[in-house]
Formats: structure tokens, sequence, C-alpha cells
């Protein structure tokens, strides 16, 4: 019998609980032992909650209990939620967590003291949600140099990029009705300024380079300053406007960023709408391979954890470590501004010779609502911002 | 030292050699121990090739020596395969294959006897080339009831079906095209007549029961009957074509098949072009995800190889059984002439009158190149085939 400890009782918490639960009899026959949630963690009591009786206050019932093999941390934070992981690897039991904040700052030493004590630390669940791509990059691929990885890696602002892309909505309407259908905060910063997102391509580029990339070192741009008419000139093009997270190992160098791009429509991201996530991988021998679903969701969210727990209940019979590549050395990332791809640019209409003046090698490609937008050759960063000083100028870069 | 041989010398076995040889640093050091190729056996000689020296001609070379503890074959074929595999796996050699007619035909016999020695047998390769989707179904999705599975899983007709959804071309041209570029062989009737897709269907339902479902009974019809004016009815419909292999649980029965499919635009399968394939699963808690990728080529399918042997090395060090749930027990398949769907149906417009008559709820779309198409509502296909008996039709399920 599989005894496991879920600490918050949340969405993802709940949902955990659930997936156990409602699949039971599946889940035992599959790890030829039976499976139980013996506590829930929660400061709430939950009245006429069928799991009522589970619920504890004091986590040391939970690390005092040794039949408690598999801790699923599903609080969020990087606060209380650090202190229980640590105790519960101290005293043997593996842990898993759908945490990206406490993943992203606290990861290779979690993976560390959990190999100290004979035990595993799992975080399927802390980006993509239900999307399998922690595992695979850790076993599946396995052989590869990662030479990019590019993910929409948050659902509210693909939600809300993708209602603009039907035309004419401006941001703060789309924003309303993200906030009206749930998908976005109240205070809904961590997502459409990008932070969300960098904390998750912090992690794959971690576990890309088997060193510590930190979300602080990252260029982050969010998606508050496109507006209607960047999708009017998007459509012109034949492309899509997607919030990107992606990093890059050009040359033993690596360089990480989230912001808008471009996307051409054959692009495989291109086409992933409303709050789906995908992460786009390419490896040296194995080319390009994408990983799709639902990156937020209760049960999806909750399924990932669960795997998790299956895999750490069968590590722990086993006695094994299972293979996790992320050491405490912390990556020097490469300034961005020196990446050179081709840009989107646009101005007012009135400005639009001052800026075909500045910038040779733009190509105009049409007038809306006042603005005339370009596409330039390939160029850095820095020479774009450069040519441009001083100027009004929008820009967007392309994949 | 991890020793391993490689059983057949052609375009996989090749692949492998070079993705354990060019990525060893990073393989050795994910490992924690060095990686190499001691043997290859195959029945040529390979002068002037850079691994001339370890070509053996003698099975029992490989057999014989302890050193070896992976076997990777990647001969093809249920003859020699099926005994060099079982000879492996009785000496306690873990292998590993991108061999789907092996898998499908043996599977369950050949995992069961990896067990009886305390060794493991492998498959990513066999399914998806490149894509990650065996082990992320024995891992990833283990919480899982899946319901449903649809795959592009053949890269030779997804190709062809792009190129003839490009407009005006017809299959024949096509195919030619496709065989002068080495998509598609001389004999293309394994691809085209939807065989290939269907032995890959049949390991992933057995995957997905845990039982074995075998490729003679499932339902299979190939791409040679579509025509260009299909493709321009399907772009009338806003709809792709697209081989599509699949299995459904329903109320505990399983059904499957191979057939073409008109997909509505939005369908993650529809943008799915050439020669990549991509694997869309529903489970009862994560919904939908989705795997893309090369679905063959020779380091792609190297790749999933290598990952393979990597897990089995491990494996073989920790002395673990990897999960993987497939018993002999043989599925009932569903009659798929049950299933309840919507069809897209054409016959010559000069009949369309008294098909109309025979299909009450069939909408017509248009009429194109003297053919008149229509779209039914859901019903079966075997209201629909009784319906339009003794008609010239031509029928193309909806998703």
């Amino acid at each position: 019998m599989i005894k496991v400890a879920v600490l918050g009782y949340g969405t993802v918490g709940s949902g955990v609980v659930e997936v156990i639960q409602d699949n039971n009899a599946l889940i035992s026959s599959r790890l030829d032992d039976s499976i139980e949630v013996k506590y829930i963690l929660d400061l709430r009591e939950f009245p006429g909650d069928k799991n009522e009786k589970l619920v504890v206050h004091d986590v040391n019932v939970i690390m005092d209990d040794p039949e408690i093999s598999v801790v699923c941390e599903t609080m969020g934070g990087a606060g209380a939620a650090y202190e229980f992981t640590k105790a519960a690897l101290n005293k043997g039991k593996s842990v898993c967590t759908s945490n990206k904040e406490l993943v992203e700052k606290h990861g290779p030493e979690l993976i560390a003291l959990a190999r100290e004590n004979g035990c595993n630390y799992l975080f399927e669940a802390s980006v993509g949600g239900g999307i399998p791509i922690i595992r695979p990059m850790n076993t599946s691929l396995a052989p590869e140099h990662i030479d990019r990885i590019m993910g929409i890696l948050n659902g509210t602002t693909n939600y809300m990029l993708t209602r603009m892309s039907e035309g004419g909505v401006e941001y703060d309407d789309v924003l309303k009705d993200a906030q009206e259908l749930g998908y976005a905060e109240r205070n809904p910063e961590a997502d459409v300024e990008g932070h969300d997102a960098g904390r998750k391509i912090a992690i794959l580029a971690s576990l890309m380079t088997g060193k510590t990339v930190r979300y602080e070192d990252i260029y982050i741009e969010g998606i508050t300053k496109i507006e209607a008419v960047d999708f009017a000139f998007a459509d012109r093009l034949g492309r899509s406007i997607k919030l990107i997270a992606s990093a890059q190992d050009k040359d033993g160098e690596l360089s990480a960023m989230v912001a808008p791009r471009m996307l051409s429509k054959d692009h495989p991201l291109s086409g992933v709408s409303d709050v789906f996530n995908a992460i786009y991988v390419t490896g040296n021998m194995l080319g390009d391979v994408m990983f799709y679903g639902k990156g937020a969701g209760k049960l999806a969210t909750a399924s990932a954890v669960v795997s998790d727990v299956m895999e750490l209940a069968k590590a722990a019979r086993d006695k094994v470590t299972l293979p996790c590549r992320w050491s405490a050395e912390r990556v020097q990332l490469k300034d961005c501004s020196d990446n050179r791809l081709s840009f989107f640019v646009r101005t007012a209409s009135g400005e639009a010779d001052r800026l075909k003046g500045a910038l040779k090698n733009a190509r105009e490609i049409a007038q809306i609502d006042g603005q005339t937008g370009f596409i330039t050759d390939e160029m850095s960063e820095r020479e774009l911002s450069d040519a441009v000083k001083g100027m009004d100028v929008r820009m967007i870069r392309l994949d």
C-alpha cells in the first residue's frame, strides 16, 4: 500500500486527490500496489467535503508518519512550501510538485537534498500543466544536444492573443473578458507581463543545459503593448502573434527571452490557440518535436502530479534515483540584443519616410489605421534600436 | 563502461551508431558512465566505413560476450530479428528496437521474456520515429484512462496528402513525385494501403488497453482512392484530408481503424504537414495532449532508439523492471460499422437527386467537376452503406 500526503487542498491539490481516487483501480493495477491519500494538509476546514476526515493542520503529523512515502506539494509559493519540502526530503519521503516558483528558485538544491536522502524530487506539473515535458526532457531527449526550446507556456496570454487575432479587439477589452471568464486574475501582472512564462522557461533552460538558468537573468517582455493594429498587420503578413518563451544555444552560448513574436502560419506553434500550451524543442539529432496540451486546469495539472506520484512510488520500491541533470552552477546568459533576426516595425505613417531613411533594410508592407508597417532583414536588436533611436516605433520579433 | 551491440547496419542502425558516437560525451555524462558500440552485426562488409572493425557476421559473438548488456535490434522483419531478440533476452541482455512489425507480432511475449530474465525490452522508435510516445504512454499518461488516440503515423502518405491539398494534383502524380524524392518505396503498398499505420496503431492501442490489439483485426483503408476533387471539396469545407489511425474506447468497447478523414481546420492534427507525424491522445483526466515530430528519418528514429539504450543501461545498473503494461490477452474489437459520425459523400451530379432521396440527412455543399458533395448528420457507417447500396458513391469520414 502506497500512502500519499497532499500539501494544500486548493485547485491542483484537490485535483490530485480526485485523480487518485477516481482512477484508483487503474492506477493501483498499473503500480502493482494499492494507493491512497492518507492526509491532506490545509489550514482550512472542509465541512461536508468527502475527504474532510483526511484534513490535518499540523505538517508534523505527515512528517512523523513513516507510512507516508510520497508527498505532493501543491501549496505554491516559496515560503512554507520550501520548508515542508525540505522537511519531507530530510525524512526520506519523495516529493512532487506543481510549484514553478519553488522549482525555479530552489530546484537544484532540492534535487540534491533528495539524492542525499535516498529519495526523489519531481516537478512535471511545474511547466506546461498536463503536458508531458519535464520527464521527456530527462528521458526521451536524453541523447540530444538541445539547440533550442520555444514555448507557449502561459494559457491566459495565449487566450487573450487568440481573441485579439479574431480582429478589431483591443487589449483592455480582451483582458476584461478573460477576467470575467476566470482565465485571468484580478491582478493579471504575472501572466500579462510574462513573469509566469519566464519562470517556466528558466526551468526548461536549466534542464536543457544541466546548469541553472535564473528567471531574473532572462529578458522578459509581456503582451501589454500589443494593439489591435498589430494583428491587422500580422494578418496581412499571414502570421500570428504569440507570446513565446525561448532558450537558444548557439555556439555554446545560451540566450533566453520571453517576448511576443510574429510566427509564420506554417510554424507548428502558430496554430496553438486559446488556453492551450505547447513546447517546441529542437535537438541536434532529432530535429523538431512538439508537445501540446492543456497548460493549466485542475485535472490536467493534477494528472501530471499523479504521474510523478506513480514514478516516485515505483522508485521508492526499487530504491533508485531518477535521472535529472540540474546543477547549481549558474549560466551566464548571452545578451539578447546580439541575436540576429527579422523584425516587424511600425510607426505613424507621417514618420514612415524617416523610418525608411533610418532602416535601409526595411520593406514596407502596408498602411493600416494611420500606421505604416515594415519587415526588416536579419539584424541584431542592438542595430535596430540604434537605428530608430528617438523615433516612436513599435517592434515585434519574427520567428 | 556500457557496451552496446547493434543488429543491422542499415539506415536506423547506422544512425544509432552515429548518435552514440557523435553525442558520446553528452550521453556518457548524463549516464554517469561511458558508453560505446562494441559490435555491429551485419551480413555485409563495410570497407572504408569508420566502424568497419566493429562489424561481425556471427550473432553468437555478441550473445556470448558478457560485456554486452544492451542490444539494439534495427534489422526489421519478424524472422531473424525475432530469434536474435529472444536469444539476447534469454542471456539477460536488454533489447531495444525500432521494429514495429516484430513489436506488433510478439510484443507481449518479448516483454514477458525480458522480465523472466531480469532485463527489459523497449520499443520507443517503433511508433512515430523520433516522437516520444511509447515512454510517455507508459509513464506520463499512467494515471489516465485513455479514451481515444488519433494519429498521423505514416510520413509517406502525409507527404502525399499534403501535396494533393495544394490543389489540382492527382494521386498517381504525387506518388511518382514521392518515389522520386525517396519518400515512397518502389512498392508503396505498405504505406499507401495503410498497413504501416495499422501496425503502429495496433501497438498504441495495445498500450492503451494493456491487452493485445492485433493489426489483422483493425479495419484498414488507405489513400489510393482519394482524388484531386476530394481536396477541392475539403477546401470548400475548410477541412483537410489526413490518413488517421485511431483507437477509441467507448463504454469499455474498443474500436480501431485506419482511414482517410476530413479534419476541421481547428483540429490540431489538421496542420501536421509533409513527412511529419503526430499523435493526439485524449485522457479522462488530462483532456487532449499531442506529440508531434519527425515520424521517420535516420537520426530522428536513431535518437529514439538511443533514448531506450540509455534507459536500459540505467535499468540494468539499478536492476529494475521498467513499466510496460501489455498482456497477451487479445482484445475483441467492436465493429467499426457501428461507430456514429458524420460523413462527406459525393456522387456524379446526375445521381445527386437519387442520393438526396436515399440520404435524407445529407446537406449539399457544392458541385465541383461534375460531382456533387454532401455532408451527413451523425449516423453509423452501416446506416450509410445500407442507404447508398447500389449507388456509385465516394465517402470520407469527418473527425
